[in-house]
């Protein structure tokens, strides 16, 4: 391992998993017989069960077209408490923020984070504000943790051979819009953040599928090349999807082809990838596509049981078959 | 209002409070029909009720005598949710690192996490991981969300004209030892933190003082003056404190004469004030005395009912009486 921290320790691929499992987790195992997992847990001992998810945001620019950090504070953790099936209901707001940030600026994000917060029927219960001096952070950092009370079960270990890979909509579009905002690189157009909060059409899918739906997940940090290998680590399945089926908007493909970008480990921030078992589809993708943020769901590869070592794979455009690795240095710093 | 933050928005005291008052609080309200409360909250629907607090840590120096960030991390967060009647019990935690960051002090400061949470008897159940660029952050911030489950009710409408009032040990420990540690005054020794988780020393108390214990809070940023402040701000009683009766330790006691720094506005990390009926003082004092944390609990002085608008006087060792404000711009930044 490295000595010190490196950029890519953040990005959600290879060097974040090493640095949590081999640093982070081992040294807070153990209190209560837990262990920490990732995204999202659930609180034992509780009726209804409750599902708890924590996410630091430090985007740059704090402001981007489709969001800015307050919604995307917002929708981050809302998301990552719907994919476990839960309803998000109750949040807990921490504010670092740097001496000699404006005070309009301040307003501008905690009344995105209010619009948001209450357009997903989230209450804001608690919170805390630390200042810091000029120089000691950038801008301002928010912490979000979600609680949710959980409606259905979804879980990788409910994945099975011959599941359909479901996608919610266009991918790539919030890594390329953060991309182009901070570079300036002049795409301006259309190109635009997913950002948006995801439970309603991960319930309606649910109710649509029933216990069709083996399995939600948002790929966010990482994109689609980190969530599938997560996937694939976890089952030991594999995970094949076709280059031609991934949904892209115009002005995202025509982007990451400018600069010779891969989309699949690009973030998203309003997508989520369903897995349902073959019966389920239809039901499935008619649903997600009723909901507002889901009109271009796609079915875009199929599960198999493969050689029992997990692995994904992308069948091209042009025929051929490749293995997509988890991101190691891929994207950027700071895309959440 | 000023335009840009400023560092005594941070302190705790009056800044802090016309931030929260004026421009966070009214842009987060009204999700679900909730307002968020400060320090903790207790979640609706949930049986057994669960109280939630986040908070976020950014201690400079990292490492300081008597704890270090990761330490004070939990104390702080077990703290405020056992100040509210609840046994922590789940923990989220979100990392902000820093490029650059050694490893190796990013090992001790989880090492340190993860042991004090295992002490305290609380899972970290989930968390989050994000790197941001050398610059762009101090190190490491640490943003704690801690859940307990109620076991008794206390809070300040439970306050009472005639009720006593202890503090569990010595007085402004904490931020001496940060304010001497940061600024290499030299006086070593053994000034130290006083950080320390009190779940077992608040039940304590409340199981030998019953309903007789009438409200718990942990003077921390602001310190007693911030804290009492707050409570005769929610009663309208007048909270009279003895100087002679203030514990404090030599050290503590001999650093601030030096700096000639009042005790009132220093920062605690492991004391708390708890607010009992006469009949109820001497068992509650009693079980405070046998924690290890509460060996020099003191009583140090009453509520009375005073002219309706609530205000905190000090007694001072000459027999004069002043009032305590609201800590404005004292103390330091980064002191948690």
């Amino acid at each position: 391992m490295a000595e010190t921290i490196k950029l890519a320790h953040g990005f959600g691929g290879r060097l974040t998993q090493e640095l949590l499992d081999e640093l982070i987790v081992p040294a807070l195992a153990g209190g209560g017989g837990h262990a920490p997992t990732l995204d999202a847990a659930v609180l034992p001992d509780l009726q209804p069960p409750v599902v708890v998810s924590t996410d630091a945001f430090t985007v740059t620019p704090r402001f981007f077209p489709g969001g800015d950090i307050g919604k995307l504070a917002v929708c981050g953790t809302v998301n990552d408490v719907a994919m476990m099936g839960a309803r998000p209901r109750y949040f807990a707001l921490s504010l670092i923020i740097e001496e000699g940030l404006p005070l309009e600026e301040l307003r501008r994000i905690v009344a995105s984070l209010g619009e948001t917060a209450r357009a997903a029927g989230v209450a804001i219960v608690t919170g805390d504000t630390k200042v810091v001096e000029a120089g000691a952070a950038d801008g301002i950092f928010i912490v979000t943790t979600g609680f949710g009370t959980r409606e259905f079960t979804v879980g990788p270990e409910r994945i099975q051979p011959g599941d359909l890979i479901l996608i919610s909509g266009t991918i790539a579009d919030h890594g390329a819009a953060i991309l182009n905002a901070r570079e300036r690189l002049g795409f301006a157009g259309s190109l635009a953040s997913d950002c948006a909060p995801l439970w309603e059409l991960a319930s309606a899918t649910a109710r649509a599928a029933g216990d069709r739906l083996h399995a939600l997940r948002d790929p966010t940090r990482g994109g689609l090349a980190a969530t599938l290998n997560e996937f694939a680590r976890d089952t030991g399945l594999t995970f094949t999807i076709s280059e031609r089926a991934l949904p892209l908007s115009p002005e995202t493909a025509a982007f990451l082809e400018a600069l010779g970008l891969d989309p699949l480990p690009m973030a998203n921030e309003g997508k989520c990838l369903l897995l349902v078992s073959p019966a389920g589809a239809e039901a499935a993708l008619s649903a997600a596509r009723r909901d507002p943020f889901g009109k271009d769901a796609a079915v875009i590869g199929r599960v198999e049981s493969g050689s029992g070592r997990g692995r994904v794979v992308l069948e091209t455009a042009i025929g051929t078959r490749r293995v997509v690795e988890m991101p190691l240095e891929a994207g950027l710093p700071r895309i959440c």
